[in-house]
């Protein structure tokens, strides 16, 4: 695949179609921006050759056509908010970002459905539905920055996932363009469908290499009146992932969340923000509990889970029931992650899935790998789903930056080995980008990886859109 | 498209793969359970010229590699309880019956998943879980005939889709024997996974068509340990689907159903049952909502909910909340559509879903188009995501079959067309199939057609799987 240069002719055309206030060319400071994502480690930085930024639906199109007329490439881009390079412009050409379609268009309260542009911040949405009483459930844990079409491009995950799904369960609507720049519709305000092959899904979570979303429809819910926030601190990693699947059986209650935060990643977090949490002398790992739903349940509920975190062999069990104490509990969670790029600028964020009972044999693996190749391995995440967060560190923070790539490779190519042998997969959330697209033979197979091929060559025969991730070949 | 016949040297391969005991070839008795499925209307039945049962992937693996070889279709089946015809043999060929494939391989408590092979009746499962504190909640109303298999490629929903979703919400992993006989491992044990484009959920719902599961894994949630039912009157169909978004949004409820019954349909299914229910005077329309949860919840959730029924319109409110007061309820709804079969015989069983709000309008177009060509049109299903079942009967019993025919044809063009219009489509759950291919064009566009079928010569480039439905040529 040779890619055309983009010429001032070209960059002409864009002008035309979308005014020169919208279109970055020259000027390298501004593209900086527009250049990289939020990967931890170094090494995944692209320039583009010219920033575009339409308003319409109809404007993408004709820089769609333009793109394939000319043989340049195109990678959307969302708030750059992601973790796997998924909105570089791995080939230069045009960097296509969404960040002025940031509408919300309605909310529908008679369908419990919102129509929204691609452009709006996660968090923007949840503040404007609150006011009718409504949420939207699917958001992940960057909600304060990422935009919703990034959202559903990566089909993002969170921390409520074992409760309300990811994403791609609320997303019924999509206005796509394609990479041809033909504008299709699919789905609508419809909780089912199943009115030929699922594109809409498929869409969900391809990172921008199928089509560009325009226009999405979400389902809402009504937004639970209270809830509450378990902190419970466990001897080891070992006790505290038995005790979950346990007292879900037990009470029958599905709690919003169940994160998993190792000691390590807990000693960080309080160091980096200066707080103390209970029991940091014995506690191996600590759960964090979430229910939700009315006063009353809330209340029975915390008070059956408490009980049964104790049964299944919790050291204690703090309860956060009012607004100050939950927004305490999960500002340390969504901290760790700064923590550890504070603690070690550059760490390998990982994102590998298990099935939920495995985890203690992924963790085992990892430290014993991370040892052997002089790093340290730390871990939190979403235990309900099996979704850890395995950051890898350097242990000596003089180790030379080629020598610690090479050991994050060597180590993740085995931990990668062993996810998939535990039956799980290298990516629960952050997606493949361009940064996991070499390990993808380590988890799919021959088999897999054809038909995905072939999807992709459907869709987008020129390979025009976002080349260079989850398939196809790498720039030379 | 030209297809072989099935000779006599092929029924000898295909027996020396499976045993003669498994395959069904000269005695026409046997095979006619397999020339048809549920469809009420009479002219969906095409005999197979022989029948399969395998046991194992590999088997099926070569009865594929050995049809793709000799040009002969094959039509995956479950239990045969479809109501689209996917698994009628179109195209005579090779019947490939699912049925001795039926064990539970696995309840994983640690991972709250099942590990099952596709000829698991529906309810059997649950029946086994129930025993382990556990539910499989992606069931159909057909649950006591219907296999997973079947429900999986359907995408089968059933009643209580609102809360807790359909069949694809837990299917996270599946074996699969493609077309050409490759045999495929996509997800696992594991509620979150980005791993490159979801091959998984374009194969849900794929109607036998992409490929034939052999193991599937399904997420599995703890058994609410307490549930009622409410049954409340409302004066007409627009009060009952105006309240239904407003009580949730105003009590943070989701019920786990909110199924709404016609009064005619009401009225022929206590004939039918020899049953009463209360109101039928005033009734224009029955709203049955059930809830479930934790004793307390469900009891504080009932009174809550039955408050907001009176507060917006409801004639009144009747709670059961009893095993037996419970199954009352449920089995009047889940009879309507035998009902309306004793009633008139042959009769045309609809699908369609629009934003639940537009449920009125829908209903209106209904009945205006059914009088215009001597049509009754009775109406039930699934108000809480918007998927109706709008049966067509006819108003004269002596009507002609082939002028209720055409009659039925003329109203479904411009009742998907008026569906579309409202932002809805034709199948929420019962599928394509052969019954509704035809009328695809009506609700999608060519983009959407052209995309289908090339993701359908990805996986089928010999269209040898389960030809003539969803897309793709007719038979001549």
């Amino acid at each position: 695949m040779t890619y055309q240069k983009v010429t001032p002719e070209l960059v002409a055309q864009l002008t035309e179609i979308i005014g020169s206030k919208y279109v970055i060319h020259d000027d390298m400071e501004k593209m900086i921006p527009y250049s990289h994502d939020e990967i931890f480690e170094a090494g995944y930085t692209t320039m583009p050759e010219v920033v575009v930024k339409p308003r319409t639906a109809k404007e993408i199109s004709l820089i769609m056509q333009l793109a394939v007329q000319e043989k340049v490439p195109v990678t959307p881009r969302g708030a750059g908010s992601g973790l796997s390079g998924g909105a570089v412009p791995l080939y230069g050409g045009i960097l296509l970002s969404l960040e002025r379609m940031n509408s919300i268009l309605e909310i529908d309260m008679g369908n419990l459905m919102v129509v929204v542009e691609p452009g709006v911040i996660t968090n923007e949405l949840n503040r404007s539905l609150a006011a009718e009483g409504l949420f939207y459930a699917g958001y992940p844990l960057s909600l304060e920055n990422c935009f919703i079409g990034g959202n559903v491009a990566e089909n993002a995950g969170g921390a409520r996932a074992i409760k309300y799904g990811v994403t791609g369960r609320y997303v019924h609507g999509l206005e796509v363009v394609l990479p041809d720049g033909r504008i299709m519709e699919l789905g609508g305000k419809r909780l089912k469908d199943v009115t030929g092959y699922d594109l809409l899904q498929l869409l969900v979570g391809s990172e921008g290499t199928l089509g560009i979303f325009t226009r999405i429809t979400l389902g809402v819910l009504p937004l639970p009146p209270a809830s509450a926030v378990l902190l419970a601190p466990f001897p080891d990693v070992e006790s505290a992932v038995r005790a979950a699947p346990r007292m879900m059986i037990e009470s029958g209650i599905v709690p919003a969340a169940i994160e998993l935060i190792d000691r390590r990643s807990m000693e960080l977090c309080c160091r980096f923000r200066n707080e103390k949490v209970p029991n940091m002398e014995q506690a191996g790992s600590y759960l964090l509990i979430e229910v939700d739903g009315t006063t009353e349940e809330v209340e029975q509920n915390y008070n059956t889970l408490a009980d049964l975190c104790l049964e299944g062999g919790a050291l204690d069990v703090y309860v956060a029931n009012t607004p100050a104490t939950r927004e305490k509990f999960w500002k340390l969670r969504a901290a760790i992650g700064e923590a550890l790029k504070a603690y070690c600028g550059e760490n390998a964020a990982e994102d590998i899935v298990v099935p939920p009972a495995s985890i203690p044999a992924l963790l085992a693996e990892a430290e014993s790998l991370s040892n052997q190749y002089g790093l340290e391995s730390v871990c939190f995440g979403h235990l309900g789903d099996g979704n850890l967060h395995i950051h890898l560190l350097k242990k000596d923070e003089n180790m030379a930056p080629e020598k610690f790539r090479q050991a994050i490779h060597a180590v993740l190519k085995k931990l990668y080995t062993r996810a998939r042998q535990l039956g799980g997969t290298l990516s629960g959330e952050h997606g493949i980008g361009h940064k996991r697209k070499k390990y993808l033979p380590y988890v799919l197979g021959k088999t897999e990886l054809d038909l995905m091929q072939g999807i992709k060559t459907v869709f987008d025969p020129n390979n025009i859109l976002n080349p260079g991730k989850i398939i196809g070949p790498d720039p030379e």
